[in-house]
């Protein structure tokens, strides 16, 4: 069972017992474009306890320093090398993972800051954002000629999705002979400032469901994500917490990784999924409504 | 195991026991815009014995009327009322299944054909073909209205997808209180002339993701299909046989409606999957190469 903050001493213990502090964004730290009430302060006390602070984030939209504009635009502080996005771990997964050779490339179904991450990886890439591939005008697969150094597909979110793309990305799939599919993150929604939309797991889905097959998965709950995080910071696993708000990506990266983990209800999930009559078989360690709420260790000290 | 077909005996039995001929098209009388060898000789063999021929395509892009020209331009023989398609199918399980009401309406994703059956049931729709909805322009939900009278969201084959249509689709589906979900097929993949190409069942499957629930499919392998086709054309399902190219689509629906089956080797489905090492647990009465291979009854008589 989750162990629910309320008193300031619960939120005094788990500052004391943290060192590394990982962060979800969408959900905890802002709402689409709506920065959630007390979050500067609350990453402003961390910093000033000289806890680590790491943003984990599935957006595979923005490169992280893309991402970093966000931060600065709703007023929240982050360096670049505090940002970790899955669209980054794809690239890092193609570079030192499966070790993709210099001549080969990938066909990237996805937006600029995948494109990015790719690149600063030096990783050769076709589709994107090419407007050849950005077009509803129909699919003529006798006039497609395929590209035999294509060895990956690399997918995230994107909202230019269109059958061209599908039907090139299942091409490569199919006739280029070990082609690795990859998905920067299985999200079944994205959560914009009015409402859900279909997320990046969507946008996949259609090759799976062609393929009959899933992709290897860079983005939370997989474990390519907190690999990259710690090739680049060194943390103890005992003394990190992993604080977010969904259960099937935040909550299950945290414990797949061996961290403490923290659930807030200011994103996807309801407090009912936790303490109602069907609770999630992935129970978070604690439990609290929001961020901000640690505000409370300052505000009667 | 299934019967392999090899002497004139053999098909001279098959003629003599069934009096009603289900056909898919694509991979049996066809392969894209192909005519498969030997298709018009051997329907003419069927009618002039008096059998009763019936057309069942998962196709949803083309109404029966638009296909009975697909028939025509290949030059075989066949009429409007024998032709039952998965769009057909979707538009009579809204219309007599359902029985959603007069003033309720349906959101589409698909194409022309999709829209024609609906209107011939005098079902109205919004979305499909219309141009506002076929964009790649970024979607933005807080400028989206939610039709209140959207009812039911359908969704076949469609080359237009785009996230725009995903997006609406999935805000009915999410917020329309009772919404019904319908696919006209799940066919994960397409063959067009040139290839394979992601089919319907790819297309839905975003909104499978994203709504983690499965639609109702009124195509193949589904028996809604077979009603249709019962409540137009009386057979003794005993004296009936379904011949198709797909295992988990032709023959599973015949054997669904305890029909007998003939597998045909001319469209997805290998011979290797019937006689190899990992043969499908999906096993069709006969199999023979070709539809042309009737023929043979002719030839030496």
């Amino acid at each position: 069972m989750s162990t629910r903050l309320s008193s300031q001493e619960d939120y005094e213990k788990l500052l004391d017992s943290y060192d590394t502090w990982l962060f979800d964004c969408d959900g905890v730290l802002w709402r689409g474009d709506h920065l959630i009430d007390g979050v500067p302060e609350v990453l402003d006390i961390l910093r000033r306890r000289n806890k680590k602070v790491v943003f984990v984030t599935n957006n595979a939209t923005k490169s992280r320093k893309k991402y970093k504009a966000k931060f600065d635009q709703l007023g929240v502080v982050a360096h670049v090398d505090e940002i970790y996005g899955s669209a980054y771990a794809a690239a890092v997964y193609l570079s030192t993972i499966i070790k993709i050779p210099k001549n080969k490339k990938v066909y990237v179904i996805g937006q600029n800051g995948l494109e990015e991450e790719l690149r600063d990886e030096g990783i050769q890439y076709i589709g994107g954002t090419d407007p050849e591939d950005n077009t509803l005008e129909p699919f003529d697969l006798s006039n497609f000629t395929i590209d035999p150094d294509v060895a990956a597909v690399v997918c995230g979110l994107d909202t230019q999705i269109n059958y061209t793309k599908l039907s090139k990305a299942f091409q490569y799939l199919t006739r280029n002979p070990g082609c690795h599919f990859i998905a920067t993150n299985e999200d079944s929604t994205y959560p914009s400032s009015a409402g859900l939309l279909p997320g990046a797991g969507a946008i996949s889905a259609p090759l799976r469901y062609a393929l009959g097959k899933d992709p290897v998965c860079t983005g939370k709950p997989a474990s390519t994500m907190l690999d990259c995080v710690k090739a680049k910071v060194h943390f103890d696993p005992e003394r990190t917490i992993m604080v977010g708000d969904r259960l099937n990506t935040d909550i299950l990266f945290g414990k797949n990784g061996g961290l403490t983990t923290l659930l807030v209800f200011t994103g996807i999930t309801s407090e009912d999924e936790i303490t109602g009559p069907n609770p999630s078989p992935i129970v978070p360690d604690f439990v609290t409504q929001a961020l901000g709420d640690f505000r409370i260790v300052e505000r009667s000290s």
